[in-house]
């Protein structure tokens, strides 16, 4: 089935690995006859703080009203980022603090603890890159990082975390490994 | 035993309930005959976004270098945020990515998977609010802002976490209850 990408880069830099990895889905998914838009989070005007918390509204740049309309529009959202700290880079998180706003992302309802969950119907692939062998970061770190992406951010709004890619470590690997792991997001993205 | 105890509010308001647990615990350190400073990330002039991954260096502002002077001073470190999408707010995730960089916070020996701790010797508290009842965060979503912090921020470096204190759901707590975690925190803080 054709399918409406939305891939969000999430790694502040164009030459970064991730970037290598967002391009490459792209451009198969392209060749597979999918939809496709790329943005590159490190690109946007915007600010990554949400200054007031949710309590007073912050008004939304164009370019996060354009990545909302991007949101909407998909039926796949892929998010491409590496792990610093255990966790995803500032620059993602305060994308998602600013544009997954209630109203938008979720709403809650009168005398249900549950919210509703305004993204409903999309799936999501990840391709996350770490510096901690991926079986250490499972096992004894608990990965942080996967768990929130996955259960706190997407299941929360709705969407499917149907596909996670964790390559690491990345900083003793190989070009070898590198292009091995180019070959995987290939394969994922020709879904 | 005296502490220089050094106090990191993470959440961008100093309207937030956050900033009143910080407040808080400051006053009551103060009070035990502690060594205290309080800082606001809000407040600091710094670029959250580390543009270039750690591939590239990144001059550190002037209020990012003093906080590191902060950091290695300090006995104790005291961190004050919300749970935001599962997670710490992108404040002070771009705090710590900027801040705890290699040959401050780790150092990579060759030879070694692991990294020399560089900030051993001290220890923190965590004092973290969140909307999700702190039971269901535990258990249903594996605590991913929990574990990042202590498990692949604070230990990584070797900051022992000593103590976390979660209070929520926020959203719905009574003025009454949030004199009870006001109460909780001056306990904590007379250690």
């Amino acid at each position: 089935m054709t399918q409406r990408i939305l891939i969000l880069l999430g790694h502040p830099s164009r030459d970064s690995f991730c970037a290598a990895l967002a391009r490459q889905y792209r451009d198969t998914a392209l060749q597979a006859g999918h939809e496709v838009r790329l943005i590159s989070l490190g690109e946007l005007d915007f600010d990554p703080i949400l200054r007031q918390g949710y309590r007073k509204p912050q008004p939304l740049e164009p370019d996060l009203l354009d990545a909302q309309q991007a949101i909407t529009l998909a039926s796949r959202l892929v998010l491409v980022f590496p792990i610093w700290w255990g966790g995803i880079p500032a620059l993602l998180k305060g994308f998602l603090d600013r544009v997954l706003l209630p109203g938008f992302a979720f709403r809650y309802k009168s005398g249900s603890p549950f919210p509703e969950k305004l993204l409903a119907g999309r799936h999501a692939h990840l391709l996350v890159t770490m510096d901690t062998p991926p079986w250490y970061y499972r096992w004894i770190y608990a990965m942080p990082g996967l768990h929130q992406m996955r259960r706190t951010t997407l299941a929360f709004c709705g969407i499917r975390p149907e596909k996670t890619l964790t390559f690491g470590p990345l900083l003793s690997s190989t070009p070898q490994r590198r292009q091995a792991w180019l070959a995987k997001t290939h394969a994922l993205a020709q879904r």
